[in-house]
């Protein structure tokens, strides 16, 4: 049976220490001091550990099953759910004039990374209701607020985001599902999604699905498609439940993992659907919630490998197997421990500096989220941006990755199910796909992003590394072992963006080095995110504190990441200075 | 439904384009011509394609059963079993004095490639037996050769290697496995092994278990290991079957991936075993088969890559979305093939030019083992001894991260069961953990390999480089694209060789960089294989080769590998000159 134990003290430290956040001239910021924050904190880590933690395998092994149109989840979910809503962990960052506690972002990002930890299938429903919130709220009129988001802020509806086809995913200008108008104001929709997490389910008493289909006679492909409100059940005026809307699920699929989340096939057969915002600007509504969905899968690539992580360590110290080549250190056993061993080490090493990376990364990304919003900083919202398929693209491959480094301590025993590690590995594959594939995460940074309002915003993330660096290089602790690497690394994704603009009339060029630059970037913000935790861990040092362990230990691993990990840009601009010529030279039949 | 053709054409060009293995002094060999490869490679892969592959998904979704004590395989996978058996692809490189067909390893190689990417769990079932033949015929004596051995060519008996208990894995000195001699000269066998592949199963009359045990009163620890033939049934001087024997299979593993081959408890109660060679020196007998076995699973890396980029392919030519942005590639169509997108080319081409780098690195490696054997040639048994840990790890890490990647090509529909993608990769992972974890693959090439025989091997694979670099530095075509990058990966290979050798006396810092190393020397194989590739294509094409798209595909893939692969070489450089102090750096309680 795996462990998991929410890292409290590191979440506290990335927000007290690195961002500071009771510091920040943000509304609502002033409440999060460490006291408060602490509280949140622990209350989410021990409704991880015991609530939601025991239902993970649980979930793998039932997977949901789908019997006369009925989809039910496996054993215990249902009573987690309740849970959940009863303790109001549905409702963190909601508006209060819904029900929520309108608490900022970034709260309930550091909230939410325990519930993924411990089972990330089941933080699905909650995580796509929170989604479609976000989408109505924005985006739905006054009635549409009134009539639905005050259930799915408590999740008694749940809601999901239905975009892809049979026939399109990436390209929904392909799309085919179809609105006709009804006198009412209201339309018929019909038409097939696929791949609908939590589209069908038996933990909520009304599902609310968002749809995106196009109004006929509207513009051609992608530039035509509206999103719609489409209730499971209809609701009347008085908030009561009406007939059932012409909408079923066909399927539930078989998957690699997330097996305790319904991944559903919905038929729409004039269904009846409310127009969301205008006509024909549903992708925009679906944009301005997808820098917080993507940095949301984002979370759960780094928090898999964090669950998989902790069960490495424990392996790693609890198996004896071979010695220590300099002396036993474990004389009195049959043989040392693994974690004596230098490649067992560095594995683990990789995986710590990562996650504790990542977990800054993520949160920073959250603040940010919140000084755009709450403040209406126009450079937050385009630094953050920029981030977006960073976060998203980076932290998943990595997280994927580091899942299965961590299954591999294990050896044998990570292979078979009963132990667990499969399931982080197979349920952190996911998160590189959905929410846009992480090849396209790289060409929306790089074909989008970077020349976004005239380069603007990575000119100030460029801009930001610089001050850094200048601002600390006389703490030669800092300088010798942070900002020397990072000052190397940052000029290597600078020549990197060079190399772009360069070639900007030979598009194929830049995109054949998008994935390479986006994970570049990805070692460069994580870097930065290093560099500056060494700088607090420092800091506290100084000031005195008492953890000096904890402190010590950060600025130990932030070395390694510096170290082993920030070479890796050097190769990704090799490669991108190559340009497409390799890429682009065989023939498609000759693949 | 996935695809599989077997990569005829491929397989030929290695064998003779780049091995020319009928023009090699070695005995056996002369009969290679092209001809008869080709007969042997097409045959094996229509096998493939019709038998096997079609077996493949059901292996997965059925998995092997245990009722009563009877382990069932999945429907199909008996008869496949027959045909094979009745095809003779179990005899291939067997002594004929025995009922092989006596042919070269290489040739063996050749035609397990298509079984192994149709169907690696099917194909395990045969391999395994392989393996307990070359052990038996290494080490047995006459009577047991005589007794076991025809059955085993024939796979009328199948065989399992015996090594794993619940306790130990990576360090068999920890063995608990017990044999007390009985006065007939036999032994009797008690203890418990896990993950016995192909442990117990329908599909032959009986099982050759090779089990490692200790005989009471031996050394301590691995040098009082010694094997023992278990046979399931016992066999009568006539070779009939006797009694059971005292061994069963406890229950089968639910694992990530290989349902379709059978992981067992075997639990030996007293069962009676016969040496097999010397007393305690069992840990030898293996280890002569270990490149072999080591070989075949480096295999199992690159065959499921080969597979999964088939069918990733075939996706990407055939599904449309999203257009080239240097222009409609399909115009008339409603979007362009995925194909057109310079990522996804990157992601193919990263696929294609590790698997035909990879095939061509296995083949070089079979062949060597052939010269070891048949010439009794020290240089090329050394060759493979350090080459070995390269194959197994290297292929196997790549392997898996590339039917990862195939995966990935899919979008949404790679994390569905039914596309058949998601079995690539949960099949090829296990190849990074059996046969020695990866881990362990790079401390044997750092630790022992590097160091064997004074360095002698090492020496003698930088000096092949510098000479193929040397003798074709006049070929500018060769010069520019392969030869300079092949000669600073290989500078960069030395230099960490260098930094161990500094660093002889702080073994940390060495095996900290080992998993590095590994990956380096890979990258530095493939390098020189494609060096050689290229090489063999112009001269293909210089010699008027008429199928010339194909050798300038192989030149243009070369091309890719070199440009976009070997830059890894300083980023595993700049890695492992860091040393071990970031490595070793945390308390075992501060991870």
């Amino acid at each position: 049976m795996p462990i998991y134990n929410a890292p409290n003290k590191d979440i506290q430290f990335v927000l007290h220490d690195l961002l500071k956040v009771s510091e920040q001239d943000i509304p609502g910021f002033d409440d999060l001091d460490r006291d408060f924050t602490s509280a949140v904190v622990e209350e989410a880590g021990k409704v991880a550990s015991e609530v939601l933690h025991p239902l993970n395998v649980v979930g793998d092994t039932e997977g949901c099953v789908m019997e006369n149109g009925v989809v039910r989840t496996p054993t215990g979910f249902k009573e987690a759910f309740e849970q959940m809503k009863e303790g109001g962990w549905t409702a963190m960052d909601c508006d209060p004039e819904y029900g929520g506690q309108g608490l900022p972002y970034v709260m309930h990002t550091a909230a939410q990374e325990p519930f993924v930890s411990a089972n990330m299938a089941f933080n699905m429903y909650q995580g796509l209701t929170h989604g479609a919130y976000s989408a109505i709220y924005a985006h739905g009129s006054d009635e549409q607020k009134q009539k639905y988001l005050p259930k799915m802020v408590s999740c008694e509806w749940t809601g999901t985001m239905n975009l892809t086809e049979p026939h399109c995913g990436t390209d929904l200008g392909l799309m085919r599902t179809k609105a006709v108008p009804n006198d009412d104001g209201s339309y018929k929709i019909s038409g097939q999604k696929i791949f609908i997490s939590a589209g069908e389910h038996d933990m909520a008493e009304n599902i609310i699905h968002l749809v995106l289909a196009k109004i006929q006679g509207g513009p051609e492909g992608i530039k035509g498609v509206s999103l719609f409100i489409v209730p499971k059940f209809m609701v009347n005026d008085d908030g009561s439940l009406g007939a059932r809307n012409g909408v079923a699920c066909g399927k539930i699929e078989e998957k690699m993992g997330i097996h305790g989340n319904s991944t559903c096939v919905m038929n729409y057969d004039e269904a009846t659907g409310y127009l969301v915002g205008e006509e024909h600007k549903g992708m925009r509504a679906m944009f301005t919630m997808m820098n917080e969905a993507r940095l949301g899968v984002g979370l759960q690539g780094y928090a898999q490998a964090e669950s998989a992580y902790q069960n490495a360590v424990a392996y790693a110290n609890d198996r004896l197997q071979g010695r220590d080549v300099t002396g036993a250190k474990n004389p009195d056993g049959p043989a040392d421990p693994l974690i004596v061993h230098p490649d067992i080490r560095r594995n683990l090493m990789d995986q710590k500096s990562f996650v504790e990376g990542a977990r800054a990364f993520t949160f920073w990304g959250a603040y940010l989220i919140d000084r755009a919003h709450k403040n209406q900083d126009a450079e937050a919202d385009g630094l953050i941006s920029l981030m977006t398929p960073v976060i998203k693209g980076f932290l998943t491959d990595k997280g994927f990755e580091y899942a299965t480094a961590a299954q591999q301590v294990y050896g044998g025993h990570g292979y078979i199910e009963e132990w667990g590690m499969s399931q982080y590995a197979r349920d952190a594959r996911i998160a590189m796909i959905y929410e846009g594939a992480n090849g396209v995460q790289a060409l929306d940074l790089v074909g989008r992003k970077l020349a976004l309002d005239g380069g603007k915003h990575v000119m100030a993330f460029f801009e930001m590394i610089k001050t850094f660096i200048k601002e600390n290089e006389g703490n030669e602790a800092l300088n010798k072992d942070f900002l020397t690497p990072l000052k190397a690394a940052s000029k290597d994704l600078q020549a990197a963006g060079m190399y772009f603009m360069q070639n900007a009339t030979k598009p194929n060029n830049a995109l054949s080095g998008s994935y390479d630059f986006m994970h570049m970037m990805g070692h460069v913000c994580l870097g930065l995110m290093w560099a500056r935790m060494a700088k607090a861990a420092m800091e506290a040092l100084e000031g005195g504190a008492s953890d000096t362990e904890f402190y010590e230990t950060k600025i130990a691993t932030g070395r390694y990441y510096m170290a082993r990990q920030l070479p890796a840009t050097a190769m990704h601009l090799a490669r991108i200075n190559t340009g497409g010529d390799t890429i682009m030279a065989l023939e498609a039949a000759n693949f």
